[in-house]
């Protein structure tokens, strides 16, 4: 992939998206910094429309396609936030958008594309089953444009629009955490402090009942997300390869925490920032407490990827 | 209660505790306000030091103790926010404070004490044993002063320093709704909103389940709050001599809801909000619900007044 122009498109695509998303907050907490050992400050895309940062990318995306064919409908997979995301940027721009999720997606993650007004088509709880299943719909239907969650360009420099506003108003972090699925958000975060912040480490958090973006960059070719073990629903999916050469060059490492110490992570957040955030967000900080030679002292940028987590699945997690 | 001078009151009390507390954000959800029919802004209170609102009015009380003699000690009974709040205030101040609280206080209001560097001594689940724990430890200890959680004029000021930054930024308001147990908040919410914004209605939101502040309304005097059956464990107290006379002046009307209705409201907030409150700071939102007729097409301010909940009744709570 080719990111000569990376830092131009993403001012461009902040530009594009400005009036359209929320500037999210940044928060810290003094208890967590205390006992973590580190200053850490919490960009909350939890706080985004639709609840995740995916729409950022998803409206951008949209965006830049109509600007090509304005006649263009849209249809995209995903394990959740994309979908509701991909449905609000279509209504946003007088369209409807299909998805196809899996049957075992987050309730609320179903609800919020319902709301969004778009449309959804159930598929297997694998990324193989969406993607064919929406590989056979776009034959049918030539009108449609499919967009992909993560192994996207577009999607890769709306994502960046994040990072961006938390470099510009915090010049002295020393590293950047986000978790890592699709890598969509890693790559974009990644492409992000390279053009605008180039001594800030970025690092990936991976379930290590998920790992197959580290098993990737160790192995230095993409590895298949196969029968994937966690809580961590919007982790469950594999690299591609648009976003998977940007992390090679530009991501520092990807390290793995098990869900036991994502739990653990998730409870500080609840009760130390009072923010509600799904279980792939809380991998960040995890990864801060079991890594702690690698990050003591530093000054980090964590990202909260999204917030739509079922309150039934919550008590499961806090039990 | 002479509240003559109560706005040069609550403007001093702004200032002076300006540089310690956290100047909380506000916030609005297009969902809530489609599906309630109303525009609401919600403070976040539960963002505030020690999570919850009582941190403003237990600061000012206690530096104001310290400018008539400053050699003295603190301590107070609390369901628990107070609790933390006081012993915060303490620390800030190079005091250390001794609380009194009921055995079945939440466990993070219990954490949050012992955070903060407070001393517990632990009473038995009610109001009065708090209260003549208290009265007889003050006989013991000359050097204390007790502090009252609600039932004090500097506490009430403290509070309205809440709606006053509310009122301030937001001037098109009709309606403040918060919650009643103690009515610390409720009586200086109605006084900042009777000096800044006289045109704005105050309401209390009370669970049916502990319903004593609406009798003391309706029959004119202070009833107390006997056996309350609420999930709401911070307005499980009673009215004082204080507080109850400002709140017939000046609070439009008190209204109740059933659990069932705050679980709904406080369920909306997690997932619409995505903050963190706790069962008390979902009354406001249950009214709305409860009384359309009272409220429709309102502008509505809430005060999310803390986000103090125990992880593990969450997932009771929500199940």
């Amino acid at each position: 992939m080719d990111t000569t122009n990376a830092k131009e498109s993403i001012l461009y695509a902040a530009n594009i998206i400005k009036n359209d998303v929320v500037k999210t907050l940044m928060i810290e907490s003094q208890y967590i910094n205390d006992h973590y050992g580190v200053k850490v400050i919490f960009k909350c895309e939890n706080f985004q429309r639709t609840g995740s940062f995916k729409f950022r990318g998803a409206l951008y995306n949209l965006k830049q396609s109509l600007l090509q064919d304005e006649s263009r409908q849209f249809c995209g997979h995903s394990s959740g936030n994309f979908a509701q995301a991909l449905a609000l940027a279509a209504r946003l721009n007088n369209k409807k958008a299909t998805v196809f999720m899996p049957e075992n997606a987050p309730k609320i993650k179903v609800n919020g594309v319902h709301n969004a007004g778009g449309q959804i088509i159930f598929t297997d709880n694998n990324i193989m089953a969406r993607e064919s299943t929406m590989s056979q719909f776009l034959n049918d239907h030539p009108k449609y444009k499919g967009l992909h969650p993560s192994n996207d360009y577009q999607m890769i420099i709306g994502n960046a629009t994040i990072a961006l506003e938390m470099l510009a108003d915090n010049r002295d972090l020393d590293v950047l955490i986000v978790p890592v699925g699709g890598g969509g958000i890693l790559a974009g975060t990644a492409l992000a402090a390279h053009y605008f912040a180039p001594n800030v480490d970025v690092y990936g958090a991976e379930p290590s009942g998920a790992a197959d973006a580290k098993a990737s960059l160790v192995l230095g070719q993409i590895q298949p997300s196969i029968q994937p073990q966690t809580i961590a629903d919007g982790l469950r999916t594999q690299l591609g390869d648009i976003n998977f050469p940007i992390i090679q060059q530009y991501v520092k490492d990807i390290l793995t925490v098990d869900d036991e110490e994502t739990i653990l992570a998730m409870k500080d957040v609840y009760q130390h920032l009072k923010i509600v955030i799904e279980p792939s967000s809380a991998l960040p900080l995890a990864l801060i407490k079991k890594y702690p030679k690698v990050f003591v002292n530093k000054r980090i940028g964590i990202i909260i990827t999204g917030g739509n987590v079922d309150l039934i699945n919550l008590a499961e997690i806090f039990k």
